[in-house]
């Protein structure tokens, strides 16, 4: 089946907001197994939205619209489609709609079925349409997709989208249901396994001995296999569920990853103070780097990095310290180390690690894939840990 | 003249990616005085480009694509619009077509005219898509739209989008040529002034009067009247061009300001080291906030946000701190204390003040608002230090 989606608002049209609701819609279409060709993008306009809707409809089984709604706006979207429709607008719902409740807005949604297409009305809010469309609109559309479709992501992260679709190509070219597709995701990747079968049981059954296949080829690389948790949550969860406190000692990332692990609620219980450290001498008399160190291997080096990590200078340690050090660019003080190059430490219980990174992009991007590098590196250094405790096995 | 834009690409139909295009090419044709109605977004399927370019040269005069350009795309952007016009595709460039050079990837742009359409084709990625836009493009539909336009916009912080329009509602409502327009930016606003005229000194005649006008009404709030300074920059460029020292101290934004700070290029040599305090003891052992002020006053108070700001645990302390604390959500642990409270201190050299926000949204809204304006208030801060020290006003 078809979907398509419009979005209406003016504010889009001049650039007023980043649309988020259209990747979000997007990956939703693509989970239940929804084909989407067009999306468009229109003004608070009844003949310009009319003029959407008589091309959607044209071309598309499910038509999705956002914005436009509420008493600001003279719920433009509501009186388009129900003139599109030839329908009556009574007590501010269209003749035959079912309503969707909006449990964080003022402005409901709406479903109308009509001569087998369906046409669902949302908020613009993305805080209010992602809710409303999880819970309300997912499952209807799933129905009248006639057969049951599951998605399972697993994500990754220490490993680029390139390198997973080489390991994983064979397993995505041997399945079709599942179906199996890669999401780069800001320095990390998703992968969707979508299934679909006549109940739900048979999409898990499908669906199982694939993630099966990934865990083997890719085990080491996953860090969840649940949709709603994020990287700074699995990180979080490993560090409370072991008692273990935290701390960041930040360079170039300059408290992106304490901010990071700060979205966690909880996180409090173990998180330490964190430190941005941007300047050498902030390094040398907050953390306790050697000025040697720095002068002879520069700020930007495995030696400071692993330096940072070990913080002999703080009075008060946590059980985690991570480190970065690296060129953020725009341009890079040091001819032999090009912008992008980026080392990470993980101190656990005094036992210091590092890796080095080189990440291509501008200074935003490089700054935002250090911090998630650093989150997974801290993770796989945690579990390391946890496992040498476990199995007894003996540190180098 | 009507502008349309056309993103094309795969990646945006499956939501891998959020389309950074659309906002800006929308801002960049209301600056243009273009008026837009439509954006499309389609798969990388010749067919299905040709169908949005005959529906978009219905009904607009200047079409812009982006996307599906490059090797790795076959091109197809580039071969549907040869087909739709029927004209040949040369050495990789469409007959007749200007080419729009590529300074920072490989897939170069063009510029096609035909039937008194103008058709522009340009990159998917927006780091190559936005210098070759502002270089190229701008100045040539600029030219196109046959007056000169010229944007000033004006930034301000620390005043809500609704309190400014107020504020200016009268100003906007008397100007027609410069027109005025208030765009909302995450914690901050931004007032575009665009002019049209016979060519560019009287559009500055015509444009200094209402920036005069808006620096008499809102003159407190605006932190620069330059398009390319960010409020980061203003305020690191205060800090730079006086000699003072910077250092943040943040509980719920949670290094944010730190980061935000290390977006700006030379920040180096006046930022210290800053300190994420989340916890309470976090707060009192690292800053010297007194248990007392946490018990009485709880962590989120203006007290504990003072003491914070005045740092008499640190040693080594700079010329100016910003503290943060406040509730960020989801949930508040007092009874008498709202989600999006927010405190925000600021010591310079010595003296410290504060204010009281009350920020609306989710964790992710109410901890970019406190940020942003944490960078406002220390502004308004040193900027009232400055004044001091310069006119000799006495401190209270």
């Amino acid at each position: 089946m078809i979907a398509e989606y419009i979005s209406v608002g003016t504010e889009i049209l001049l650039g007023n907001i980043v649309n988020l609701n259209a990747p979000f819609l997007a990956e939703q279409f693509a989970k239940l197994g929804l084909t989407a060709y067009y999306q468009t993008s229109v003004g608070d306009n009844k003949a310009r939205i009319n003029e959407c809707l008589d091309i959607a409809s044209q071309r598309a089984d499910i038509i999705v619209l956002s914005g436009g709604m509420g008493r600001s706006m003279d719920d433009v979207t509501k009186e388009s489609v129900a003139m599109f429709l030839g329908k009556e607008l009574k007590d501010d719902s269209i003749e035959s709609a079912e309503i969707i409740p909006n449990e964080f807005g003022e402005s409901s949604g709406e479903i109308i079925e009509d001569k087998d297409k369906l046409y669902v009305l949302l908020p613009g809010q993305f805080n209010e349409l992602k809710p409303m469309f999880l819970k309300y609109v997912y499952p209807k559309l799933a129905n009248v997709s006639k057969s049951t479709i599951i998605t399972r992501t697993v994500k990754i992260a220490g490993i680029s989208e390139e390198e997973t679709a080489e390991k994983i190509d064979a397993l995505i070219l041997k399945n079709s249901n599942p179906s199996i597709f890669i999401y780069p995701k800001s320095g990390e990747v998703h992968i969707h396994v979508t299934a679909k079968g006549e109940n739900q049981s048979e999409c898990e059954r499908l669906i199982q001995p694939v993630i099966k296949e990934l865990k083997t080829l890719i085990g080491e690389y996953i860090y969840t296999t649940e949709d709603e948790v994020s990287l700074e949550q699995s990180v979080a969860e490993l560090l409370m569920s072991n008692d273990l406190t935290v701390s960041t000692v930040e360079s170039c990332t300059g408290g992106m990853i304490a901010s990071r692990l700060i979205n966690v609620s909880g996180i409090s219980n173990v998180l330490q103070t964190c430190y941005v450290t941007y300047s050498d001498r902030s390094k040398h008399k907050i953390l306790g780097v050697k000025k040697s160190t720095l002068q002879k291997y520069t700020a930007v080096s495995k030696q400071t990095c692993e330096e940072m990590a070990l913080a002999s200078g703080l009075s008060l340690k946590a059980d985690v310290i991570v480190s970065v050090t690296g060129l953020a660019g725009p341009d890079s003080p040091y001819p032999d180390k090009k912008v992008g190059l980026v080392y990470i430490g993980c101190n656990v219980k005094g036992k210091v690690d590092s890796i080095e990174c080189n990440f291509v992009g501008d200074r935003a991007k490089i700054r935002e894939c250090a911090t998630t590098a650093a989150l997974d590196f801290m993770r796989v250094c945690v579990l390391r840990y946890i496992y040498e405790v476990k199995f007894g096995v003996k540190e180098k």
